[in-house]
């Protein structure tokens, strides 16, 4: 059995065999098969595609490649989130201390950004002295402590997926379903999980534009862990506008206080507190998706989920003054507001393009070695459906390192498209895949 | 522009322009870019494929990632054959001094063996002494002198295709049109040629063992190099079965030596006197081609072209010897014989697996790095359409290095399939693309 003979069969659209997966992915996490066969292998996967039983066997052999957490000796039950990447996402710096205070633990393991899309990494690590590179006996003490902790990925969990991952974004095989399954449900399979709630974001900032194509992922997601022992439903929510109204790490990790502390546009408020009671009721804290709606929103309304999200900042080593006084964090070097030409209705607040932005103003990476500036930005005043009157701002464009360019100004202004019709509000929650 | 994103242009079915793919190759060459996006892009052409203008374009590039011989100064019209691979083809080694005594001038530039299929140089090299590593300026030399001389391809021609062809038979992309377009009509273009002999193989032992794929492959080739200054013949040819009766380095030399003496089997014999033929009446040497069948026929019979072998032989280092008495070179230590099992008549004698099977013996390479056994091959006894008698040898198996394992015998005798009805022999000129 050789590398090429593998890569030869799947291009001619054969079903590869455990042993052969077990080949790739063994070889490949120790070294013995170089980046150019797997490259050729992930693109050949992008167009021949894996069926159910390849992509359960890619994805154990992917958790298998590494480590796995063991948490059987916690009795609360454990969930975790996933958000499949978009824009203006901070959902998990809420969600995570909050279903923590209902009793589940939630031992999140989160990425960097990369491209238009932001990272959860990113965002904690804009609050000074936030330390995401934790000892795994250490964070098994916060989980302890907390019900939950806000840590980086490790080089013992899935070494074939951190490998992988990067070559994927270099070689455009990113947006291939199984290969997807394999890298989320792997790193999710090895945090020991009892229920798992994944956020399929649909639109043009997410990895799928068309609904259709994300909510195939959502199927392939939801059928490929049920192999494994974990309760699992997917949320295809909305990604063709940003969510909430900021982009960047340290706007974002802002308004996620703000919305710990009570007050959060409607989106962000939405999708938060479903994801949230999902986790809660699966987890059995509930009998039912409705008291979990309650249960979560009492617990937002009474501060104890901003209670303990200051307590995981100052555990990990975070200044807990900008938790307790947002207001106080530097302020950008740079601004650049953008303003309606005319009057009208927000038809389009695009996604992909404001991140695109946002990345270019120093907020994301356009290489995985890129730095990331936590002061560089977007907030928006307008979303979609929004009535507008010529000369009212649109959003303003920061950036702290360097000056913002003349383009990036024109382009935000083109991200936004004004309507004389009246134009609805977009929905958030698309569909539940269960 | 980044590579990433020229990827995901050609996976999503565009067509390239050449600024991108002059950005692929320049930056390849050059270094700046990694094999692993060279083989994802690979892999992309291998599915997506490219169109006649995008192909004329690559290969054009190819061509001109390095430098190309100037052969303006010599008179003599320049012509040159390829093959696209086979089992048992050893036409260059005669058609090489034929068309150079027919004052055609034939700047020959050879590759190795790979998998199951012979190359031009470890066959020239089975020849003690024989140098194919030649400076520039002695084969330009060589070239006056004898109008052709016998070498492997320099680190200035076609550098890109060098780093490519290498990665494509690691990442399973060898057998895209486009791709094969490229690598051999760049390297050819390099040689300063007015006329292309092009040997596409059709068959088991070839890259396309469907004659209709074969075809769209020659008549690829033919419309590519159409965008060159270049005479372009493809003849489709027989690979169902080796060519000749031997495999193997020294067999194939010593098959060329008693053709170049006047004995010949008949396939090989028709190959190499048509291909000889087709070059020798497009670069003008007669005014028609039955007129160059004879003229070739004439000089084969005359010696003179087994003369011109000689010369360039000991020209290049090689010892003599072995070319007046090949029965002279040393005789491999471990052989063995294969018997038919039944009377009738040979239906399959399979040109890849026997090429494999002398893979393995050790005249081939399995990796590139590998060396290569010149004693190593097979000799046959019978071919497609011959009656043979239980017990009568099939043919024989030798090897110097190491003794012949049992498995190798089983699979030679599996090579052969005896039919009880007729069956008639190959016919060996498939088509002719123009």
């Amino acid at each position: 059995m050789t590398a090429q003979e593998i890569i030869t069969r799947k291009r001619n659209g054969k079903k590869l065999s455990e042993r052969e997966i077990d080949f790739l992915i063994g070889g490949y996490t120790a070294g013995k098969i170089p980046d150019y066969q797997i490259a050729a292998f992930l693109m050949t996967v992008y167009f021949r595609s894996m069926d159910a039983e390849e992509t359960a066997t890619f994805t154990r052999l992917m958790r298998d490649s590494g480590e796995t957490l063991q948490l059987d000796k916690f009795a609360l039950p454990k969930a975790d989130k996933h958000s499949t990447g978009g824009v203006g996402d901070k959902v998990s710096l809420i969600l995570a201390p909050l279903v923590a205070v209902c009793d589940v633990m939630n031992p999140m393991i989160s990425g960097r950004s990369l491209a238009h899309t932001g990272g959860t990494l990113d965002k904690l690590e804009s609050i000074p002295g936030f330390n995401t590179q934790i000892p795994m006996q250490r964070f098994l003490q916060l989980l302890e402590k907390y019900n939950f902790a806000l840590i980086g990925q490790t080089p013992e969990i899935c070494p074939a997926d951190k490998k992988m991952y990067a070559l994927r974004d270099a070689t455009a095989t990113v947006s291939s379903i199984p290969l997807i399954c394999g890298s989320i449900l792997s790193k999710k399979l090895a945090e020991d999980l009892d229920v798992l709630i994944l956020d399929v974001k649909a639109g043009n900032g997410a990895i799928f534009e068309k609904k259709e194509d994300a909510r195939k992922l959502a199927e392939a997601l939801v059928r490929t862990a049920a192999n494994f022992k974990l309760k699992t439903v997917a949320i295809l929510t909305q990604m063709d506008q940003p969510l909430g109204k900021t982009i960047g790490n340290w706007f974002e990790t802002e308004e996620a206080i703000h919305m710990l502390q009570g007050e959060a546009p409607e989106d962000l408020e939405t999708v938060t507190i479903e994801l949230s009671a999902y986790m809660v009721w699966l987890a059995g804290r509930t009998n039912s998706l409705a008291k979990a709606r309650e249960l979560v929103s009492d617990k937002l309304a009474s501060g104890e989920a901003l209670a303990r999200f200051r307590e995981i900042v100052v555990a990990q080593g975070g200044e807990a003054q900008y938790i307790d006084h947002p207001e106080r964090y530097a302020t950008p070097a740079y601004k650049a507001e953008i303003f309606a030409v005319k009057n009208g209705y927000i038809a389009e607040a695009h996604a992909r393009k404001l991140g695109q932005i946002s990345m270019l103003l120093g907020a994301g990476r356009q290489k995985k070695e890129d730095g990331v500036d936590t002061l560089a930005g977007i907030k928006l005043d307008k979303k979609v459906g929004e009535f507008v009157e010529k000369g009212d701002r649109l959003c303003t464009l920061y950036a702290n390192m360097h000056a913002i360019p003349e383009n990036l100004r024109n382009e935000a202004g083109r991200a936004f498209k004004i309507s004389e019709e009246k134009v609805a509000a977009l929905p958030v929650i698309l569909d539940v895949i269960e």
